[in-house]
């Protein structure tokens, strides 16, 4: 497969315009060929343009089509081979067992998404049954379901080049939903990114989708992403990133003439809290299991322990002094690409001279030749120093963890309520320590949205009830999820069907029930 | 029932601040006592911190309390008896008979909620097992359900002063989701406010409820809502109003530093398509469907057709000079307060020297004595001048109506696509026409939250499937709806609980089902 370096508008490519860009190998600090081209004013909008007008017939299409396409994808995708992983390797530095893993998750991710919509129930059809005889007024028959919103403009993320990108999750939800998409690649791995946009292409081309159902544009800057959110064409957006772009695009996208949703995934700290019995009967575990979550992918993941809680006193020190040796003796790993290494390294400076930090594990500054590499680091602060300086709750997105060490209980709950949202919590006790523990669950739970009890953040499982959402900041919009079959709600809006004739009504909300679809009738659920 | 003029913040009395207001009598003019107070800066506080604090005792409650509490308001409500009903005629010169249904559907969404929560599968229930033996990673089990997002600020509105006012839907679903609620009163009708207030408190009180769960603010002039959305404790917003106020309340919400969800229902004109067909043989009862929607209470309903597409010819000529008789012959009402009076005679004047527009039936301007009188007015366009003149689709809030006339369906459908964003569209035609007008039907669907064939918008059912909502500028939040069981969800988000010990779940996600709910499992939903 021929990688061009040119955006994919509908079913033709962009020209090569400046300013060009290029994924640069973390490893080697290469620059990569191709050079990327940014895509014009002009191929944005005919990027929406066509979406939008592919949105008319994509919508209409059953949903046996649109899980065929998704399938077609996922089969593209697989097809690409070993060239994909090679590819995504020399952009991210993520290893290839990783990134395989990564790739499985990609194509489970569109395969659950047609199951879903094959299966149909998602669409929570309702049926209110009218009454002619009523009265004063005859009550009218009243149907609803979920319908698409429209094209949605898709912001891939740094950290999955393949799971949050091109062909993600969120395109896969849109898609699914009935959705066109219009994705803006990440600049940091844009090979990867056309590979899997050619291969949606090929999967559309190949089941005749309308053209403009889906689109893949480059651009070097801010500015190609911003005319994105801000094309009238685009009824939702999907971001995975900072704070600051999300935010960013937050603000577009309630700024436009006619605002709209948007869900971006932006940051977390994932605070992990130990309680007394657990640190003293577990701690060797403990240790070991946060380490690895810690350091996994090189902390590179948006559910990394950022907080992790610990009691005062001797256990909780003997605890700290294991994870300082295990975090110590972490392997480092070569970070994702040359920004994202230089913010960690600059978070970690800026913390070097806080006389309210105490360093438990600081890593050696080991970048030689342009090489990404990154350690360990485990600092130490108390909790009234957490609670009085909320900066210090602002993710560092890297291997870095910040123990907070409390004097008891109380402090553990008062410390609790001064956390921001958060994609997880998490809570490690005994048996009866948990029993006991409800008020510190009640608090997490409303600043988080996935509560995990002795386990771990990361690791998303992809199923219907996952949530992988939260709180402000870490999404701008806690109602939704952006993993999971709830992910798909998010392009779709309720529409209501009053008197319609059953033949001219979706099929769905026909009273034959031809789909046998799970439906609310009259209030109850029936099939 | 003694009404005070006060605020009431949670179990006590707010203090008489200036700036007074108090309700007009639209028939006369009259200066309504007592004079209300203006909620200070530390009232609006003290409503919020008790309503933050409050959600944390509420949102544990079980759901039967919950809806013990809803029907103990209804009960309340009614114990008002004549009084309320009396007290809201003289603030808005709504009908005894209307104020009497409408205090019927109060009752009737308060106690449908109970019901809801009680039944409890609005929650949304999913369960995924784990499996301990999966490799490489073991699979944790996951539950997610929806859980209540915290004290909701409702804004009352204008036209509904019980059915979306202080005890109105807005505050049934947020209180039935397990969300404190503080009441924004709407100045027009403060006395009606006050007693649905003063009933909520008392059931508040017998059925110990914490305090803060419900408070109510009085208001003059936009300071004390501003302050309301601003508040770091309001969580969402629930708006029924103006387009200018909605927006200035979305900006507020969305440039908050914890940006929150806003469900403002702002503007509409319910579009309604007369096919052929139906216009040559049925224009006596189009007429009169017509009038009777566009004239019902004063035109003052968030669902009044506001545009009618008309195809040009004879047929149109009978039917629309049918229809200009018909309103000629209607009635005038008095509106609900001065303010609206005098923006239904500004908007007409406005449109009085528009030499695209031809006037149908003009109403005379009598107002006497301070009585907000109005009659119904007809205009007339053609489709050319409304789709270069996007400023015609702006709502007039009063018993006016634009007729549209089309050359043919393919005009139609070009009308159709310059639509903005409505709670409805409706469509009138003979069996056959509908069936050949699907693609007028889809153009719709895309620009509104509710699709009514052969009816009129006019009236809203509460039920399990309706969709009081659509897109922009008819609500800030299009995936919503503000009537209906549905509606409880715009106060809730997705809570995920991973590997929870079985009796630390909330009863929704144990193992058991308790509560016999529908509950998704391991995809397949399930009682």
């Amino acid at each position: 497969m021929e990688i061009s370096g040119c955006s994919i508008i509908g079913y033709a490519r962009g020209a090569i315009h400046p300013p060009l860009g290029a994924g640069i190998n973390p490893a080697t600090g290469a620059r990569l060929k191709p050079e990327f081209a940014t895509a014009s004013p002009a191929e944005v909008a005919r990027a929406t343009a066509l979406a939008h007008s592919a949105f008319g017939a994509y919508r209409k299409l059953p949903p046996v089509k649109r899980a065929e396409f998704l399938r077609a994808i996922a089969a593209e995708l697989e097809g690409l081979g070993e060239a994909w992983l090679e590819r995504a390797q020399t952009e991210t530095a993520l290893p290839r067992a990783r990134l395989a893993g990564e790739r499985g998750r990609t194509c489970g991710q569109l395969r659950l998404m047609a199951e879903c919509i094959e299966e149909g129930s998602w669409v929570e059809a309702r049926i209110d049954h009218g009454d002619a005889a009523r009265q004063p007024q005859p009550k009218p028959d009243v149907r609803s379901m979920l319908r698409p919103l429209g094209p949605v403009a898709v912001f891939c993320a740094a950290n999955f080049p393949m799971a949050f990108s091109v062909a993600g999750g969120d395109t896969a939800a849109a898609l699914a939903a009935g959705c066109p998409v219009v994705v803006m690649a990440h600049s940091a791995h844009p090979g990867t990114a056309e590979m899997a946009g050619l291969a949606i292409e090929q999967a559309a081309k190949r089941l005749a989708m309308p053209e403009g159902v889906f689109s893949l544009l480059f651009g070097a800057g801010y500015e190609t992403g911003q005319r994105l959110v801000e094309a009238p064409e685009i009824e939702a957006v999907a971001f995975t990133g900072s704070r600051r772009g999300g935010t960013a695009l937050a603000r577009l996208a309630a700024a436009r003439p006619k605002p709209i949703p948007i869900y971006a995934e932006m940051s977390s700290v994932n605070p992990v809290f130990l309680l007394e019995e657990a640190v003293a009967t577990r701690a060797e575990a403990l240790a070991a299991g946060l380490t690895a979550s810690v350091t996994l992918s090189v902390g590179q993941f948006c559910t990394n322990p950022g907080i992790v809680v610990l009691p005062a006193g001797e256990a909780g020190d003997r605890l700290a002094e294991k994870l300082a040796e295990k975090m110590r003796a972490a392997t480092p790993g070569i970070m994702l690409n040359p920004d994202i290494h230089a913010a960690y390294w600059q978070a970690l400076k800026g913390k070097k001279s806080d006389p309210e930090l105490r360093w438990l594990t600081a890593p050696a500054e080991a970048s030689r030749n342009g090489e990404c590499l990154a350690g360990a680091a485990l600092l130490e602060a108390d909790a009234a120093t957490l609670r009085r300086r909320p900066e210090l709750q602002q993710e560092i997105f890297g291997p870095a963890t910040l123990l907070v060490r409390v004097r008891d209980r109380s402090e553990m709950l008062e410390l609790a309520r001064a956390l921001e949202g958060n994609l997880t919590a998490s809570v490690h006790g005994a048996e009866g320590e948990l029993a006991g523990a409800g008020e510190l669950l009640a608090e997490l739970e409303r600043r988080a949205g996935r509560l995990i009890i002795n386990g771990y953040p990361t690791g998303v499982e992809v199923t219907h009830a996952m949530v992988h959402g939260g709180p402000w900041p870490a999404t701008t919009d806690a109602r939704s999820t952006s993993v999971g079959t709830r992910s798909l709600a998010r392009f779709a809006r309720p529409v209501c069907f009053q008197d319609w004739p059953d033949a001219l009504l979706p099929e769905e909300l026909q009273e034959a029930n031809p789909r046998h679809l799970w439906r609310l009738v009259d209030g109850s659920w029936k099939q």
